[in-house]
C-alpha cells in the first residue's frame, strides 16, 4: 500500500524493512543491552539505572491511590500544571506568561515539535535548519510537505549561526527557522549578541521562529542562556518547545509544553485534541510536583556539570578526538574525524568497547566524522567513568590503527 | 503571525478566541463543574468519580517504585505491551499478528488516528467519512490539507453505510474512507453484511481504510462485531486504530494503538519519533497489567449494558425523544429533533439540568437535532440515574413548551 501513501512518507527509512534499525525505534538496542552492552546513546538522563525524585514519585502514586489516574485532565494541560509552567518561564525567561491564554502541554517534546511546525508548513515551503542539529528539525520539515534546508555551521565559530550563511540561503518559499537551543548534539547555547543578529534576520524576512529548548535547564560555566522569544520582535513570531524530559530526567513522564503568544495559541487550542490529544494523568501530576520541587535542578545541574567535565578530560586525551567541555545538558560532542567516518567509529565502538553511541550523521551533514556520547547515563558516576574508559580505550586503539599516535 | 500559517490551520476555531470554547478543550466545562454542573459530554468511563481496577493500580505504582518510570521505553512500545496486545488483538479478532511488526503504540488515540491517517493523504486528496461520526474524523483530513466529503448514513438504516452513497462521491481524487466502528456518536455496530460490500468498494476502487475501534471492547446484544482488516482483501489496506480509553476506562493513561500489514508499519516506525514520540512509562505497564487482567472487561460490560438499558428506558419515555438502545460502550444518542435544534435542547440541559451533554452537531451534518450523552459516567448507577432523571425533566419541560404532550 505504499503505493497510496504520499511521497512525504512512502520513501522513509529506518522503519521494519531498515537493514540497521534507528537506535531509537526498533528492537536494535534493547538486544545490544541484553547481549551485554551499554546504550549510551538515548537522551535519558541516568538511564537505564532506577531514580525517581522522592516528590515526583510521591505526587505519582498519590493520584494513582487516589482513584483519578483513569480520567482525563484536559488536552491542552491542567489548569495547575500550566500555572506551574508559567512560573517556571518567568524564573528562566524573565517573562510573563498567561497560563490559560500561552501554555499548551504536550505528551513530551517530539509530538509538540512537529505540533509547533505544522500550523505553518505546507507543500513547497521551505525551512533554514543550522546543521548539526536534531533529526526531527530535518524530517519534520519533510513529513509536512516542506523542504529543510541546512544551514552549516562550524566547529570554528563555536557552532554559533552566521546570519549570512541565512541570507544566502533566505527566498520567497522560506517561511521559517527550526532551531534546538542549546544544540543537539553540539550542547552549544547561542550567545545573545548571535540571536540578536538572528531576530534582525527574523523580523526583516517575516519568518517563524520554532526553538527547542529541550536542553535548557542545565547550562553550565555560567553562560548566559537566552530565550529568543524574550528578543525584540520575537515573541509574536515565535514557539518556544520546552520538556520535562532533560532537565527533571523525566523522560518516562512524556511532559512537553509549547508557548507562544495567544494569536499563535489559539490555532494550538484548537486543533489540540486532534494533534496530539491529552497529556497522561499521572505525569501531569508528577509534573506538577517536579516544577514545584526547587532541589531538583540544582542537584543534577551539579552531578551533570562533574560528568561534562570528567569526560572532556577522558575522552579529549585520545589522540585523534577534537572536543570542547559541553556547554549545557547531558551529553558530549566529539570530533573524530582523524580516526574514521561517524560509521565506523561508532561501529568500532559497538564492536570493542561494547557501547552504542551516536553517529554524528544523524545531526545532519555537518556531523560527519562525529559521534554523539549521552554522558549522564547511569546513576553512579563511577559506573558512567567505567564506559567513559571503554569508549578511551577503543579510540587509542584506532588511534594507534590509524597511526596517529607520535 | 496567522497570515505565516497555511489555510488548513489558519481558519481553525474553537481555540481561545472562539465565543464558546469545544467543552473538551478549553476550561469551559471546569467553570460548569466548578458552578456545581456534571460534565456527561466527555466520553470518559466513570467520570468524575475516582475509579481504578486494582490490577491497573498495583502495575503502575509497582514500576514507580522500582525507579524506572523516569526513562524511556520506546516510541513503538514496549515489546511486552505489544505482546499483551497482540494477544488481545487474537482473542477479539482471532487474527494472528506479529508483535514486533504489526502493532505500533501510541499515546491515545487521538494522536493515533492523525498518525494514522498522516501517510496517505495530501493536498487535494478527498476521503470519504460516514456521517455522524467522530468530529476529529473531519477535522483531521482538513489538517492534513485534505477534504472530508461527509456521507450520510441513516436513523432508519440503522446508520448502516449505504454503499451507493460512497459510489455517488468516490472519484479520482477518493484516497481513504475513516470510520468509527462502533460507531461514536450513534454507537451502531456495522454489520458484517454492510461491511463486505463496503470491502468491495474499497478493494475495487483501491482505497485505504482507517477504521477507528476506540469504542470495540463493548458490544451488547450478542451483536457481532467484525474488525473491516480481517475480511478478504482488507487487511492489506487497512489501519486499525485502537485505544484503552474507553474499554478498560483508562482514558487519563493515554495508551493507544495501531495495527496494519507491516509494509504500512514500516512507515509509522520510521516516524514514530517524530510524530507521536513515545507512550508514557507508567502508561505502557499499567496497560500490560489491564490487558492480562481477563476480569476488567466483562465486569465493565455488565455495568454498560446496565447503564444503556437504564438510561434507555427513562430518557425514551419523554414525548418527542426517539431512541434505539446503545448497542455498544459508554453513549447514548438521543433524536430530541422535535424538541429543538441540537444547540437549543444542550443549552436548555446545560441552564435547567445543569448537565453538559454533546451536540449531535459535532458529529457531522446528520446530527442535527440530536444530542450524545455520555451514560457511562458516574462510578455508582445511582448516582448515574439521577442524572438521566434531571435530564429526563427538563426534556419533559422542553416538550411540553413545544406542546408535544398530547
Amino acid at each position: 500500500m505504499k503505493r497510496n501513501m504520499n511521497v512525504r512518507f512512502s520513501d522513509l527509512s529506518g522503519g521494519l524493512f531498515a537493514e540497521t534499525g534507528k537506535a531509537d525505534v526498533g528492537e536494535g538496542a534493547d538486544k545490544f543491552q541484553k547481549a551485554g552492552g551499554d546504550n549510551m546513546a538515548w537522551a535519558d538522563m541516568f538511564y537505564p539505572d532506577p531514580w525517581l525524585p522522592e516528590s515526583v514519585r510521591d505526587a505519582s502514586i498519590a493520584v494513582i491511590e487516589e482513584g483519578i489516574s483513569s480520567h482525563y485532565t484536559l488536552p491542552v494541560g491542567l489548569p495547575r500544571l500550566r500555572e506551574a509552567l508559567a512560573e517556571h518561564i518567568r524564573e528562566k525567561d524573565g517573562i510573563e506568561v498567561d497560563a490559560s491564554r500561552n501554555i499548551i502541554v504536550t505528551p513530551g517534546s517530539d509530538s509538540g515539535l512537529l505540533f509547533a511546525m505544522m500550523p505553518f508548513l505546507e507543500s513547497g515551503d521551505q525551512v533554514l535548519v543550522p546543521d548539526p542539529g536534531y533529526p526531527n528539525n530535518y524530517l519534520n520539515c519533510k513529513l509536512l510537505g516542506a523542504e529543510a534546508v541546512h544551514v552549516p555551521t562550524y566547529p570554528e565559530d563555536n557552532y554559533q549561526i552566521r546570519v549570512e550563511e541565512l541570507e544566502k540561503r533566505v527566498n520567497k518559499k522560506t517561511k521559517m527557522v527550526v532551531l534546538t537551543h542549546p544544540n543537539n548534539p553540539t550542547t552549544v547555547v547561542y550567545r545573545r549578541e548571535n540571536f540578536e543578529k538572528l531576530a534582525e534576520f527574523m523580523v526583516a524576512n517575516d519568518l517563524i521562529l520554532v526553538c527547542d529548548q529541550a536542553f535548557e535547564d542545565h547550562v553550565f560555566d555560567g553562560i548566559e542562556f537566552v530565550s529568543p522569544c524574550t528578543l525584540p520582535g520575537m515573541w509574536e513570531r515565535t514557539v518556544t518547545v520546552c520538556s520535562l524530559s532533560k532537565g527533571y530526567g523525566l523522560s518516562g513522564y512524556r511532559i512537553g509544553y509549547l508557548y507562544a503568544d495567544d494569536r499563535i495559541m489559539d490555532v494550538y487550542y484548537g486543533s489540540a485534541v486532534n494533534v496530539v490529544g491529552a497529556p497522561c494523568t499521572i505525569s501531569t501530576y508528577g509534573a506538577i510536583a517536579a516544577l514545584k520541587d526547587k532541589t531538583i535542578l540544582p542537584a543534577y545541574k551539579e552531578i551533570l556539570d562533574r560528568r561534562r567535565c570528567i569526560a572532556h578530560e577522558i575522552l579529549s586525551s585520545v589522540p585523534g578526538v577534537r572536543m570542547n567541555r559541553s556547554e549545557s545538558g547531558i551529553l558530549s560532542w566529539l570530533d573524530v574525524s582523524r580516526l574514521g567516518t561517524a560509521r565506523e567509529v561508532t561501529d568500532y565502538l559497538a564492536e570493542h568497547a561494547k557501547i552504542l553511541v551516536n553517529q554524528g550523521t544523524a545531526y545532519g551533514m555537518q556531523g560527519e566524522g562525529h559521534i554523539r556520547i549521552v554522558t549522564a547515563c547511569f546513576r553512579e558516576e563511577e559506573e558512567a567513568v567505567k564506559r567513559y574508559k571503554r569508549i578511551a580505550d577503543s579510540l587509542w586503539q584506532l588511534a594507534e590503527k590509524k597511526s596517529i599516535i607520535t
